[in-house]
């Protein structure tokens, strides 16, 4: 291998960088085995790496670490249709194991935005969410089972083959979202659930930011749970359009994308209860007419985060959680915060779960912005 | 206190017994820092108790422990409708809570059988199941946060009051089903559901054993899930008739109990699905006309247990899950079992989850008998 193959995989999408000292791909348990043993034996670190897509840094090499790339563990083992789960090896694809489980009318929620690049062990390790988490959770709700090698080399299987199992230390929730620090993944049994029967998606514009938030907070103690209640602020919606146009209007003050599945019967009705809730704010509802209008309107989602990125190279990410019912407070407060410093703050997330993320959209090396985005953000 | 007192919190439903060494009853977290700091500094261990309903001995005070008894530590704090959670002490009983919540339109689903006297404390510390767990999980599903007390004395949080929240490692997951033995849990926050709109109860009577088991698999690959699947072997029907008749037919080979929930026009046509699967495989289904009915069925379920003690108060039952698929098999296997060995055995449980209750009728002062089942356990 040459030395600049290694780079490659001493990055992530946190923008942080390191040096590896190898890469390697096992394609096996057995191949892990021998991996840890040896870099237990030489006291060298190691870091299991899926698509290197995590926000986070969690797959950076520090230390000179020995880079596990799961790219050729990525077969899809074991779809129990019975049991509705499914046993698959961390390389796999979080949205081909979507499309291959929707071939079997089974449905595994976890929906990261980098879902059509993002490995399922990467999900695992960082617990990873989604626009869809309101409803169903995070990935840990959806692992029930794990093979994972430890550091000195020796197998361990946690949980079950069964969706009860009640005994004992909870190591498989442990290991979900301890990013790589106790052991490497090498298997793991999902849960999954029937596939919803039909999808309803709505676009509703605000004029007022701070009305959005307060239909998020009417919409779930109206006990209606849609599956992902998205939000974009007008800057947020302004650097899509630029980046990757799909005709979403640049004048409202904030977008929410409301997505609600069920029973046919079930959702319409859901649907025009948000109608009327959205509709007292002062919010203008539209429905996806199909699939490719739902689809599109996803995409635009997507197409956010390297948006944002190619606006602002160096701007911070913030992702910050409140209770659902406090946003419209937190909104107020962000766009006074914005208001006072001069700092352009982008804000977007999964509204559902009062998951913000607060994007500061600051130049790092004009010493000065980032001094005072620094201050902010504590 | 009379030493007498003391007897009272020496067992629990597991029919194991130890004597304590003290019982104290804390009024909030400052008082079981006093108790666990007292205990740490005299090396006494100390054991959390609910209400004992366990049935493996969590709350058996060995090697003469302090009992910290959370019976006046039993307050729900603070339901939070806008953010779906509820804040309680670990002693207030399940059934109360579920009573409460339903006041404010909302559902948590765990139901351990023992519900109308389990404490929530209980619940988390064993990781309590029940009848709803098919559908809805058990309870480390619901917590999201958790405040405790280490041995030491010291108090840590740990979730989050948010219901996403994906840093760090899972404490609260660990915590819960520890069955105290990291730390003495002193506040829960549990995620609640929106009630749900309508119930529908079937009872479905089958005069082939291995078909019941058959149902059970052909419903749930049906995609249908509902929130309770519970099975009865003939000897358990007739357990429940003899010990607080309900009218229950004593002549079929199982019956299963099956309950659906969520709006009336889906679960009005998965119980037609059911009725059909069921039909094709020789059962006969009646609908619960309505809530007194529905209610009636439940406690005669809730009922078995304490008839089968009542029957046999040696028996020995094991608590044993299988995927669901495999039920069919695992029931043939059981009553070849019986026959060999001439050791009544009475079936039941939770069939949705594959969690099946074996109970071993005999008598263990009945050396031969005791060493047969305790083989056949094996």
């Amino acid at each position: 291998m040459e030395p600049e193959d290694l780079v490659c995989y001493g990055f992530d999408a946190s923008g942080l960088e390191a040096h590896p000292a190898a890469v390697v791909w096992p394609q096996n348990v057995s191949d892990v085995v021998k991996i840890m043993n040896f870099a237990y034996a030489n006291g060298v670190p190691v870091i299991p790496r899926g698509a290197g897509t995590g926000m986070t840094g969690g797959a950076i090499p520090l230390g000179s670490a020995i880079v596990i790339s799961f790219e050729r563990m990525n077969r899809i083992l074991d779809v129990d249709r019975e049991n509705l789960t499914v046993l698959v090896e961390p390389g796999v694809i979080n949205g081909k194991l979507q499309r291959e489980l929707q071939r079997h009318q089974l449905f595994f929620p976890p929906d990261p935005t980098s879902m059509n690049f993002c490995t399922i062990g990467g999900n695992v390790a960082e617990n990873a969410g989604g626009p869809r988490a309101v409803k169903y959770g995070v990935t840990r709700d959806y692992v029930i089972g794990l093979e994972a090698v430890l550091p000195d080399g020796k197998v361990i299987n946690t949980g079950k083959k069964t969706a009860k199992g009640v005994v004992g230390y909870d190591l498989t929730s442990l290991l979900t979202g301890s990013e790589g620090t106790l052991a490497v993944i090498t298997k793991i049994r999902l849960k999954t659930l029937p596939l919803p029967e039909d999808v309803i998606t709505l676009l509703v514009l605000f004029r007022e930011l701070e009305q959005s938030g307060t239909a998020v907070r009417d919409i779930i103690s109206h006990g209606i749970v849609p599956r992902t209640l998205e939000f974009l602020d007008r800057e947020a919606i302004n650097a899509v359009e630029n980046y990757k146009p799909v005709g979403l209007p640049r004048d409202v003050a904030a977008m929410l994308l409301i997505e609600l599945d069920g029973a046919p019967s079930v959702i319409n009705r859901e649907a025009e209860q948000v109608y009327d809730i959205c509709g007292r704010l002062g919010g203008d509802a539209v429905m996806a007419e199909d699939s490719a209008a739902r689809n599109k309107l996803w995409e635009s989602r997507r197409a956010l985060s390297p948006a944002l990125y190619h606006l602002s190279p160096s701007k911070i990410n913030e992702d910050i959680v409140v209770p659902r019912s406090r946003i419209p407070d937190m909104l107020k407060i962000l766009s006074r915060l914005s208001e006072e410093t001069g700092i352009k703050i982008v804000n977007f997330g999964h509204a559902g779960d009062g998951n913000i993320h607060v994007n500061l959209m600051i130049d790092r090396n004009n010493r000065e912005e980032y001094g005072k985005a620094r201050k902010l953000v504590k």
